[in-house]
């Protein structure tokens, strides 16, 4: 009984042989199954031509990952951590806007509840994290995180002076009608995204806009850069860890070194 | 007879003499042609001006192209293996449409069997496959394939959980009138292209869709990170990897090296 | 008396100890807080119902930064050092539009003049200029600096032909107005922002305008390439020139070398 | 008499000390000043105001321009060698349209023709070539071109593809005309501008015109990774030209290299 347990856990909490691959692989295409329901059920037309059907899915679904739900529960050996770790939540909250929908009739409340479904992406997500690549990149961004946030600084800061000066130049006119959408402007221009729903009409805000633009244009390389040489770095390093001294049994030595840089041994 | 044969395929489906380059200059200015012709021909005014000429021009290249698959099909030793290879379908497919066009009346079905002209393209880049730095390219994609694809991954679960989002913010007031139409808008946003058919009207929609124009502005940085990364050391590998000392089994030398830049022995 | 005011410059003027970090801190939000209120006040709704608390959190704010002002005056040996230094005039700045709101009554002057509170927020960048990271950014932009004017010239040449060529093309009906104007429009191509309010209509401007892109598209290039290559020879250079072997007098040896890497000397 | 020419044909042609310096600063200011004007006047409100100001300041600046050019020609030896030159020839074309102004009459021809006074700009670009980071900028460009041409037809072949395959999809109704307007829109879309004027409007179209978006935002790496290598290269390049072997005066040594690699002495 025990043992039944033991080797249901380690199929529906791992990933490492068939049956916890295969186990993983269902529970993929049952989330990827709901959440294009969902969408669809989104389009008027398709709502009106096939709605009882999507309702009849949706809570099939639902059923099915709230069996999931306990199941898990169940197994968790410390229950309480399971209960409360992210993905524990994230299940939760996955399954509860569908029993909602029973008790609470204000449509618009359901309407936000609802969007919480989508939370089961990040299911994928987690499906995904053993991927060797994904640690890399996240590696990456993870050791120029400090970078980044100066130039996220930086461009809070371009925003915020940008915004108020064009929203005093430009005025309610052009659709500069507040600092706060102003600045939602100058991010639409540095980062050359560029809708079109406001933009500058007099000859000056033309010029201070050109002037954010380009520097949109260039400082979009600063981020580039850190991204770039920590990538570079990170996969130099991982190709260093491939080296071994059969003396002192360190890694890490360039590819041009021929003695242990520890002990000195030729390598 | 079987010499002239022999000869003819050569120049047919190879392209390192002077015949051979010349029969693809040739069949190049040929296609180059007929898809000129075809872009020409979907211009309203032209096609009522010029739209008996683009018609004799567009059977004269269908005949000679014709003409040209069948020398192909009776050069190949293994017919079957040219008729089902990629470029022995694709030959077939860009001269079919023509000749569909004299059976089927449907205007509609004949408009799209008629891009299928356009194939003819890929032609061009079968010539080009030769080029060595094409090579280096494809080589560097396909090494970063699998931290493109998480990356992907990651930029598709973005655009799902911030198009869902923002049709519950803004609704179909704004012109999010469903979850697809709110995640083209979303992609819109992300790859910075903004045309402004679509765009927030509320605050907190304003505010969402700034936060996702900075996500996407900033990681653009991680492809051009990977294939960067990629580019530089694939270049290096293919030039140094090549010359290794046989006194101090260094390698890494420069190719104009006559000595180890180590120990100084003779290469 | 003379110890304590050592003390309190210290603490107004340094950031490395407990009580100078904390005066840091509450500096940092007083000017979130009184940029906040400013964009707040600036939204015709907020503005009515919330003006006079707007009004009298602003002069709290102004009263705070004016004494903080008269107290750096005081503090500073060489007043005048302080009082015409850049951060001196930002802070006097800062604080003189609400004065002179009490005086002049003329709106429009005085809302280019409110614009410079805004100004407050480089004492945040003040703040911030300690950081590591930032001075690692700082340099490598420092360092690509001509090659970056290079970059802009081109940009600016481009820009100044493309414009004239596009308004003798397009003319006045599609909204090229002018050759500003026109260079304008040059600037949100090449930059790839794309706002729409001026785009060509006839086939040759078309084409001109897709010359135009395809050349953006390409050369940001330039510039990320710039950064990049500086950001990487910078931090490899930080983190290499320091260790040269004794015997072989060699360097590049990583950080944590017992050994070098090329003779095996004890380094 | 000789000697005065010869300094003469210094001070004109090169600039490397005080004089020839100061005749190029005079000259670019000149140049500037004729382009400004041309750009204020193409203004209607400037033009009517100033048009008779703007008038004589250009017949000023061509009068100084035609000296100039007979200066430059009678001072070079080689006279022809200098009249077809290309910065010849540009000079010549900079000045002939005032000219022409007085004797055709045709408004339109003229507006063409004028538009080459902005020629006189690349004189700038003249003026730069002497800058050292300029030319490590174009070495970059020049040593990727064969990489950049294989990633431009790429390009084109994309845009001529998804042209025509949403030219066939989306149809007239939503400004998709002609597959020439089809493949400027796949041009606005895939360099990510996306002005608007042409959307698509059909649910296959948008997501056509999605995977376009995602496949510019993703490409866009190519010809970064291409530039970002090759500035790398070359600016290692150049930091090995300045270690020289003291036997055989050769450069090109790496930084750890501690052999000369061309004779084998200790460096």
């Amino acid at each position: 009984m025990d043992l039944t347990r033991k080797r249901l856990a380690h199929i529906v909490f791992e990933s490492d042989d068939t049956a916890s691959k295969r186990f993983d692989i269902v529970l993929l295409v049952a989330i990827l199954g709901s959440v294009t329901i969902a969408i669809l059920d989104s389009v008027q037309e398709l709502h009106k031509e096939y709605g009882t059907v999507f309702y009849l899915l949706e809570w099939s679904f639902t059923i099915l990952f709230t069996m999931e739900y306990l199941l898990r529960v169940w197994l968790s050996r410390r229950t309480a951590g399971y209960v409360f770790s992210f993905y524990g939540l994230v299940d939760l909250l996955a399954i509860l806007p569908t029993y909602l929908s029973l008790i609470v009739a204000n449509s618009h409340f359901l309407a936000v509840v609802r969007a919480l479904r989508f939370l089961r992406v990040l299911r994928v997500l987690k499906l995904g994290r053993y991927l060797r690549e994904a640690q890399v990149l996240t590696d990456a961004l993870y050791n120029s995180r400090l970078k980044i946030q100066v130039f996220l600084g930086s461009v809070v800061t371009i925003v915020l002076v940008m915004g108020t000066v064009m929203f005093f130049i430009e005025g309610p006119e052009s659709g500069f009608t507040s600092i706060p959408t102003a600045m939602y402007w100058a991010i639409v221009t540095l980062t050359t995204v560029g809708y079109g729903d406001i933009s500058p009409a007099t000859p000056l805000g033309q010029f201070m806009a050109s002037l954010i633009m380009l520097l949109g244009y260039a400082i979009i390389a600063v981020p580039t850069g850190i991204v770039t040489s920590e990538i570079s770095a990170s996969s130099k390093r991982r190709k260093q860890d491939e080296r071994v001294c059969h003396t002192c049994h360190a890694s890490g030595h360039d590819d041009d070194a021929y003695h242990c840089k520890y002990c000195g041994t030729r390598l």
